[in-house]
């Protein structure tokens, strides 16, 4: 068995009405369906964009690491 | 009619006791007093300032940004 | 009596499982265990670790500012 | 007469379905129909959005920069 | 159907002998003939390589947003 | 009474011929001039021109942030 | 033949308990099972775990760039 | 005798009503009560505060480099 | 022969009335005119000065890259 | 006991004539002598010293992070 | 005659026992002596070495701009 | 005698087929042919192209720092 391993990490932008971390819920669980083993998470950009002098939704733009399964 | 518009963007410091998303809109509710059509914001820091021991305010620096009207 | 102070930063990762504001107020709670009249602080990094895809804990660090005493 | 000036500047979007040059032209061409005697412009970010993929608009974001009359 | 999306952002870097606005075509061409609904582009960096005095190609690294299908 | 304020930030360059402090000073005395209740500034920048190998100005561009007088 | 290609850059993390260059080889190694022709690596974070008050492995997060076969 | 040294750097915000130089100095000098052989200072931020149109005080803050003493 | 190689870079800042590859062209020109096998270029900033409201010059900093001959 | 967990960063900079992992190593150790359970590390800059042509020492910047013991 | 010039920039570090701007016109003046027609400087980092609790010097490391005199 | 001195820094790029701290060195031998009395190096960045599925050359770009003799 390898003594090391190796990481991938893919840049999402989940968005949500209610919260930033809603937000970044949201991006987990879609990347979720496609990869397994997903480890950490680590927040780039938070936007959003308004609607009628209310944040519409907010954008938060998260890098997801997770093990290269072979590796 | 032109093809293109231009924006502007305004830097504001919002702040909140109750939370970051909070201190965000309120931002935004000021901001949307003189100025219509508000399109997006960006978050540029947060940070805030403690008192006894216990957040006292959150204090979100953001950009808004919105389409000049005559643009 | 002088006319100036001194401050000091501390760096900090504060964790929850809740939400960033409470992963901000908890590295805020353990820093004034041991020092007194914390002053404010500012976000450094949003991160967190994910546990059967969903956010297992939000991890944010934080530097935290307080008056040396003596100053 | 004082011996120093004091400048402004000002962030800006500009847009073209054309090119970059032309994105960063209609910002200034904007914002010269209300404050004369621009100076000078510095690009923070060069963006756009695809449409069936073509570049549908660069996004130019930029400073402006002007003296301030009475200074 | 859910209230929010989710975007993934590739890394790309396009060429052209022509101009920067040419390589960023190209890039984003090149990435639609895989992927489909590109929804916009972020410029991380401009470079090229230099062939007698001359520039080469223009290399633009950019980044691609899309929204994910399922979302 | 409000329980939160909001404040806005504006980029200003003051310039001096005798020290990097005083043209903070003379962007501050600027903008005192159509803005009350300035808090604070932060310097950006510092830079400057030369004339005959010595410093002829400096130029320091400073956000300027104040309180919405309405919030 | 076109004139150009167009290349992907992925993000990764290679470990390795023995130095930097064994971390960004095996993920060098890791990646090349899957795509081929890759072409350059460039460095983007430097870090690693602690036992035992020893390095226990170094983690480096690289970019990894490589031609569209298609391109 | 070790052929190498270990040096520890501290954050610290010094301020002065005077000038950048004397906060830096503000805060070499409170830091050097506690902490022998300090070393060097980097600077990481400048601001102020104002009062009634007139910069307060300088609050500038920096990185403090010393040996520990036992390396 | 080595089996390595040692570059330069350069920092230069080439204008143009024209676009920003034509500045970019400029300053690879004039670099050109006294050092040899000029290799590659990065674009560091893009700014302009602007007259009557028109951009008068782009002014685009670049690093130019070349290999040093002895190596 | 407690869901959470709260960590603190330390800067030091260690050195070694030998290489980068060795002064990585050196900082850990020295810190070590004062705080248990080290955690983990991120390299925040390379540089050294020349000496006759040679690198006298490389130093490397570094934050070691550690979980505070209460919490 | 052209309608363009090129500019060249360098980097220097400025030390002085008095004042930031001490070092800075120190850099300028050195440099002066080998080139003529110095046109602007940028100021990239201040730092400085401490003597017995007080600054030694400051250190200020600034880019130089001036015209390539055959642009 | 003067009581201060002013430096210059010059960017280059080492390679190695071996390893970082070599690449380094490569581009201090080099640099040293030509100038005596090197102080120090920061690194900027690293990168290396990639043969086969393996590193073929770390390139580290670095600052090399040396006084001015005449200051």
């Amino acid at each position: 068995m390898s003594d090391h391993h190796t990481y991938k990490k893919l840049e999402l932008v989940g968005s949500s009405k209610i919260s930033i971390e809603d937000a970044i819920q949201n991006a987990i669980s879609e990347c979720s369906k496609s990869i397994k083993n997903l480890d950490w998470f680590e927040v780039v950009e938070t936007r959003g964009h308004i609607v009628n002098g209310q944040v519409g939704h907010f954008q938060v733009t998260l890098k997801i690491g997770f093990r290269i399964e072979s590796s």
